[in-house]
């Protein structure tokens, strides 16, 4: 006979960059799997140098890496396993991106400037990726930036339950920072029951460019329990002012609620000074141990990436999983 | 001697789909050059067959192309015109779409769902667009579904220079048909001297998938002359809707202002009978007669578009002109 | 352990367009599958959207569309319905197009025009197919526009077949319309067992352009049984034409048969009136209730394009189907 | 300032293969420029060694290579000078092939065939050529396997120029060798001021595969002198039988004329003695010495190569060149 | 159920081009395959056909050829079988280049060169390759030039192993032939326990460019049993100088061991005479009859082909087989 | 008349990256044009913006990065400027990197490890890089890694000259501290009018994997003033273990010549004390103050870079230029 064959197997390998190891740690656990060894390194000059331990040959590879500073060294780290996959010749390989980074450059605000969004999704493909996995993506429209499927999931319903759980909810109001979240606070609205939306209002001096004149808020928030919502929280310095706007409009409790804890210098003295009742945060990004103070409340992550690389995986449907549009 | 030399010109050559040949004319004489002479028809069953009556060899290539109804066949005659440009050897090819098609599919809603805005932007590529000049997207992120230069121009001092010419400024206010579109509004509202905000907001219930509960206003409009804001109007139940939800939250007269004026019907009939003073648009899309009524003005685009062709042929700077990202 | 294994299995899924539902539920009942159900549906302005109501992950898709008018619409569906799949994970998606549209413009035939032909295949490539399933292409060479297999199918077996079995076939000849399928007719000829060949010559002026003089038949048909050959039949004008020259040249009775019935007016009325005894077709193509007449019969192709599907998913031979290119 | 600017020339720059020094000479004397002076060599294995001898940096480079045997060496060096000139950073690189090599295999004739036409096509562009330029493509289909421009140039006006001056005209008639060429032999028909037309027709006999079982003229000859015309002649085989069968059929004299004289033995023995009066082609082949005889005529295709290569080079039309389709 | 679903099976087919049918046979004999019957051949003006006479489809390919002269033609020919591979929907295609062609060609050794090695790689991807495999590459950087992986296999254990075996290693020397290979002259060194290491230099005349002046043994050679190492032997005049440089230095006996015996004429004469006691290759190349001489010694590279290719089909590693590094 | 026409110009604009100033002023300086302004700083997650502060349509762009730590980051810088320029339309873009990152990381040294010096390509190729220029590539085959011309420079000629100008040549030998760079030594060798040749010779035990037993020079050092070579120095470990055993080979003055000087920590303290006369290399990084020694000399690689842009700007031939490949 001509040919011979065998049965075709799929194996599920999961890869991990240095960025965060608690979290991939989480992810293997929930998965059941060990993280493939791998040797990582930089040399003196900063050159990093990946070689895995185990053979990747068939391998549906998941890819793993978070977004700390310093965040160019783990995009580049990320994308170098990456090629090693390929050039090892896994059949399939999907970079998992809890936090995607430099979401916020989705599109030029003025002539001249890049898309490093879009950028960085090409570099992901060039470099051998077939898949994209992250959570709640700065805008949704970075979906379309990959030539290829991006499950995009969402920590809405985590964080959400946990605000029902710990709060009364008849007295509560969602509030965005700024006029560009309006959409996202209105899904909150809607998944905490129903509540009042409001938003803070900045406005600028058309005489003297990029400043901005005053806040203001937007709605009604007199005497009700804000939550004060964004996808992501870096220096801290936009939201600690919301907090102070709100309850210099007679906002009762404010708390925030937010995907991605950047928690860039001064963030965690901001927001543990600015009046916010709680800090709500999953740990999409590693949250160092100096970081952390009284108010802050950190919510896993892993479970909602295990499922959805299980999933992925197995070829079921993540569309039911916390609102995932994928 | 080995080689001989010529100077090298550039050569402007300004190409029109049969979508909009008003438009295309204006744009013509406002560049003081002819449209290139051309064959277009479509066969009985629907195909459409282009020919350019002269050469188009080296040309720095023009291609204007609108979308109205039925679009599937303008944006199929657009592709096979760059096609026949790109096989007779056009130098560089410039897609030009005063209104994007399908923009508002720009992401995945749910899982399953294609990203057609991004697919559009991968066929104009894979045709042999090198650039695109296109106005108010409805996101600007699909800026970044292009791979290649976007000249993404805004109709907003246009617009917003009609407002303030034909109206008193001191008690305006701008509002967002929906939550989405309050950032836009917020430039509305610095462009107009930094009147007040405000917006839709839509309660869901969340047994009920997919269905609107109620519409509030979120902010003051109270005896305000509302200047209701958004990049296109299609069917116009929103805008109509957001009419009478501001007239009963006490508003004053209402201007609704829009970049693109898709008017499907019943459109036309909505706007006319909503209680809004004034409908201001731009031609980005042909309206036909039977469309217009008496409260309706239609702002030429063709100078903005003219003088963005102008500049990207002669290699001059997009930024200042009328606020375009380019 | 680093891996944790699954079988792997293979999952036929079959999507279909809405331009032929009757030939897409033949299909399916030949495969004994459902086709998956979906949503789909034009927004006022005729923008399209589709959406999947089953996961469609790790499928081996199969997304069958036909083409008659309103045509572009059609392939815009068809390339949003492949953009889904492939951002949906499907692992594999074959476009079946029974028609392949704009297959005449496979060529420049004068300077500055496109090869529309190889756009569709580029678009079909640039939205995520990566197999294309057709019947009869206009010209042979159109396989070679795909850059990936292309499984082509014929439909001269079945319609041979058919008219051996109704018609005496001693008495016959084979006629091409014109001179550029005579090489087709010949291919008939063997079928039929070696039957006379004819075609048509038309003469033109080289003082006028694109005029024709007169028409001619080459081949001796005078007394036969003439079965005019082609591909497709769109106005009906150039095949109508063909049998009142044969009967001029004293041919017996006229059979036509094509593959693609394209029939756009007047075709129906030309077919019914020009004298043929009968006009045997496929539905390839719908045919609508007012385009039938008393001499047309249609034959189904969902046979043969179910069992090129079968094979395509079970890795078999397709070069015994039918005298398939595959 | 920051920029600083120059005036931007183009330079024509001719580069030649080693497969045809006569030709690529006449038309460097057409063009008067030299050929690129070069060092192109065989290491002993065979590998091809090349190296221009001047800066080619911003040229518009033209690489001319015609392919006789051995074919895939001149295939190999072509692309090996492409490569060179993209890395040496020339502005455009134009590929002329006078013969397109491996046309016939345009389609997959049966099931597990290449298409090699595509193939080399898809080479070219790999190794960086923007353009082709072609003469007599096997088939039209072929300018679309191509990613770019094709200059497409027919030798149709000059060879029947030849016979119009060299055969009263008033008794011709055009004969194609098989049933594939009759549209080309229509448009000999039409250049020949409307002669009559025939085509052998081959019959097959469906129980023994792939046999030929007679040959015959469908068309009359009868007392006419046959223009039998081909693309190409390979080995002769097809057109002497043409010969014969017009001979037993009562043709008069026979002439036969093709673009692409291929002459592989015993092509020119058979040529010679089939009984032909004279036998017409080009030199976009080379012929040796020892394959002339003395009924051959061959006409320079340099003029035509040499008119399309400068009106590409400054941006003119070639369309009204020779009835060429670019 | 809307999707059917079977078994996913995996079926190594291999094919050989016609380059070398003794070391196709015997990997076929170590694989225990049959080699996939197929029609191979010239038509009279040197294009080749290929056709395969079984389905391929869902295959996972392997497709063997070697590169003796006419070297252009074997490459044309396994590019040709690579699309016949990829149209007739082979799932995965790894071309295995026992000896990789143009390997020399590495770089630009001076300006307006081309790199062939690059071209070759990127040639094997248009057609349709997968994978490559491969052995002793001229330099390991040409891994880098095909965008996918390549599993590089080494014949240094074999070879070495066959020295140890043969020769006593107390007084063994290892010697490059030139300044470029005495980093793999190292790794023979550590493969044989430690040997001493020398290298022949040339010195050059700074006044006749690239002339050599004179050749000198860099490293202490008196005495010992020099083993002369190279990747390949094309003329064989670089090694049989070096030899005779190395009895000038009062070496011991040379042994030559280099895995391509290229062997161009006058390569057979040369080594059979240079004064070598022994030269050792391998088949990655076919050794004719009237090439071969006394003191050659062939090995069969076979089993590490067929290891290799097992293990990719097999997903195994194929890290620790004789030292490849994939 | 249908078009218009302007001349062209073409305009050359240099951009730098922030991670060498100096030397983007030296080449500024030498170019006699200023760096485009621009606006290049951290958010403080680490992402990286840049915008240019002057219209770049058109342009033919030059982007100098160097890299030195972090070298992750201004790899990114480099490919975000690349990307704006993209999007900004400049017609050509040329990544200029004196010293070409993770050129060390050019092959699989063992399986499953990246090829990252390809990887470096593709990014710059993805993100818009029409062109490279570096100097002194790790390996020469690097050239091959990108799709595009590449302007290899060399600073062999300045290093040697120096040399040649500060130290008698009489009594000179040329050492390579590995076996991987005899090579160049030997061009250095040829450059310094013929002196000897030698190397040091790494044993490693065949029992411990990847441990070094001993080093020892090959070749004849006694007496002599030894130029000990290499591309770059990282932590000088290598370089100062070799004039270690030099100098117990009885080496006279031992003097470092290499291109690139990482000098990461402790290499200014090796070298420092390492017994070297002088260490020569250029500034293609940057060399801040705490890292210069007494003995250290760095010579400027501007003008070479200046006139490399030049004469690609100018489309001159950079072949002449102190030895370029390109």
């Amino acid at each position: 006979m001509t040919a011979f064959s065998i049965d075709n197997q799929k194996n599920l390998m999961l890869f991990a960059g240095r960025s965060h190891p608690e979290l991939a740690e989480q992810v293997a656990k929930e998965l059941d799997v060990d993280i493939t060894p791998q040797t990582a390194r930089e040399f003196a000059n900063g050159e990093i140098f990946v070689r895995f331990e185990e053979s990747v040959r068939g391998s549906d590879a998941f890819v793993l890496q978070s977004f700390p500073a310093p965040l160019n060294q783990w995009l580049m780290e990320q994308l170098i396993m990456i090629d090693a996959l390929k050039r090892g010749s896994a059949k399939r390989i999907t970079a998992v991106l809890p936090f995607y980074p430099y979401a916020r450059q989705d599109k030029k605000h003025r002539g001249r400037e890049p898309i490093s969004a879009r950028l960085v999704a090409d570099l992901l493909k060039t470099a051998g990726a077939d898949r994209i996995i992250s959570v709640d993506l700065h805008t949704d429209q970075i979906q379309g930036f990959f030539d290829g499927p991006v499950d995009h999931m969402h920590a809405l319903v985590q964080l959400s339950d946990y605000i029902r759980t710990n709060y009364p909810s008849d007295n509560l109001a969602v509030v965005s920072p700024d006029a560009g979240r309006v959409k996202v606070a209105e899904k909150w609205s809607d998944a905490l029951g129903g509540t009042p939306l409001a938003f803070i209002h900045k406005t600028r001096d058309p005489l003297v460019p990029n400043q901005v004149k005053s806040n203001r808020v937007v709605g009604d928030v007199e005497g009700r329990t804000c939550v004060l919502i964004d996808d992501m929280i870096d220096t801290g310095g936009t939201i600690a002012g919301a907090v102070k706007v709100l309850k210099e409009a007679g906002a009762g409790d404010v708390i925030i609620a937010a995907t991605h804890g950047v928690l860039s210098d001064p963030a965690a003295e901001r927001l543990a000074n600015c009046g916010a009742r709680e800090v709500v945060i999953t740990n999409t990004l590693p949250i160092s141990e100096d970081k952390k103070f009284p108010t802050l409340t950190v919510l896993s992550i892993a479970p909602l990436l295990a499922r959805t690389i299980r999933e992925v995986f197995e070829n079921g449907s993540v569309t039911g999983l916390f609102n995932g549009n994928a």
